[in-house]
């Protein structure tokens, strides 16, 4: 995923401290200094989703758009909606699906998790997706700069909350997918069961092989029994600075 | 681990269709064709546990008594006591207690899971070790010799039961360490905290670094919080036939 602000320096696509990066798939995405950027995290977690074409997908808690836009590219579904709270990030991802055509897909909607089903109607929902902040609010160093601190800290929003609106806005054996942090695992497979998600499929993310996983993939079904499927595990690195295959693959870097 | 037949044709210590292993770290089990013969699994949660010199330990089915020599073999510790409801592989675990001279470190007896808090006393114990049946009761083949049947199956305790009585024989912040099948982890982390008991240490076993794993290793503590560590990924195979380094050295072959 490529910067290329020599594309197009049109102020009505970019504006100040903005840039424009080639996501490799025939799209791009528009990310700002001020906001949170995307990471590994959200590329990973789209690579993990499997949606089916008339699938209706919410993505909770969009932030610039990187999410719904990688679903566009990798999937044929046609009802896309990106749900965020914050509206500077809501805005830079409305411009990004603007710029990529992809508005007849997508929909950037302003709102909070925490009223997802009231705004959209229970059990609407086949699949949700969400990259959510990792950290509990009391949890290492709030960010000063609120805009990425709501990204990152549940400061807006509790796994709780979020599972139990992933719950009420899904059908029944709708799909949830996420990525979180090893270090809740144990709390998020409670909370999801609370709420009569099972979590289904999962898989670690491991920097290297030798060392301790610093993501976790996970899909969960409302309704579903308890039998989860553990997948191999992703190493990101085969030895410092150099990605595995799969890594190379999923990023689309093979591709050029 | 080596069948040394050829050591001890002593009929007091050997009987048909018995033969004595060689642990490699100076200690021997006895097996019998007619019982439950110990696998990877027992060996890799015996490297898994940390023990401290005076901690109380409890094994939770032992079987023919594998998990209390290993880790006799690896700790100081000086009270260790084997359950098991089998009468005959508690005779074959007691043989080999008295073969390798650990009378005075480790107790085999001949009981139930299900009562071990009114045998040994609420909250009497540091830590309880459990290599359990994986297999619910009805799924897969139930084994025709009901004696391996109970070892695989949940025909005489359930994973619900097993947790509430580690939940009742620990000491507040004792420990359970448990290996079971990663298709089980979502019902295991839910019934732990149910029980109080918070998983705090993960490590999946992968048989090559490219496949499912099919072990995952536990250690959760009573009254703990809920923060878990999931540890590098054990891999057991670097190629086919081929074992890694790190099982070579869990195994003790390369001490020869």
């Amino acid at each position: 995923m490529q910067r290329t602000n020599d594309i197009l320096p049109d102020p009505a696509v970019l504006r100040e401290g903005e840039q424009l990066d080639d996501l490799m798939n025939g799209f791009y995405l528009i990310q700002s200094e001020a906001n949170f950027r995307f990471g590994i995290d959200a590329v990973l977690l789209s690579d993990f989703v499997r949606a089916k074409k008339n699938d209706r997908i919410i993505d909770f808690g969009c932030g610039n758009g990187i999410i719904p836009i990688l679903l566009a590219a990798k999937t044929e579904c046609r009802d896309i909606i990106g749900l965020e709270i914050q509206e500077s990030s809501a805005e830079l991802a409305g411009r990004s699906v603007r710029f990529n055509r992809l508005e007849d897909r997508i929909s950037i909607v302003t709102g909070d998790i925490r009223e997802a089903a009231p705004i959209f109607g229970a059990a609407s929902f086949d699949i949700v997706v969400s990259n959510p902040p990792y950290m509990i609010g009391s949890h290492g160093l709030t960010n000063p700069d609120r805009t990425k601190a709501i990204a990152r800290h549940e400061i807006l929003c509790t796994f709780d909350e979020l599972a139990a609106n992933a719950a009420a806005i899904l059908k029944p054996r709708g799909r949830l997918f996420l990525v979180h942090r090893p270090f809740r695992l144990a709390e998020i497979i409670r909370t999801l069961t609370n709420h009569h998600l099972e979590p289904k499929r999962m898989r670690l993310v491991y920097p290297f092989v030798d060392k301790e996983p610093n993501m976790v993939l996970i899909e969960a079904v409302r309704g579903g029994n308890s039998r989860l499927s553990v997948e191999p595990p992703l190493i990101v690195y085969k030895e410092q600075g150099v990605y595995t295959d799969e890594i190379v693959q999923i990023y689309g870097w093979n591709r050029r």
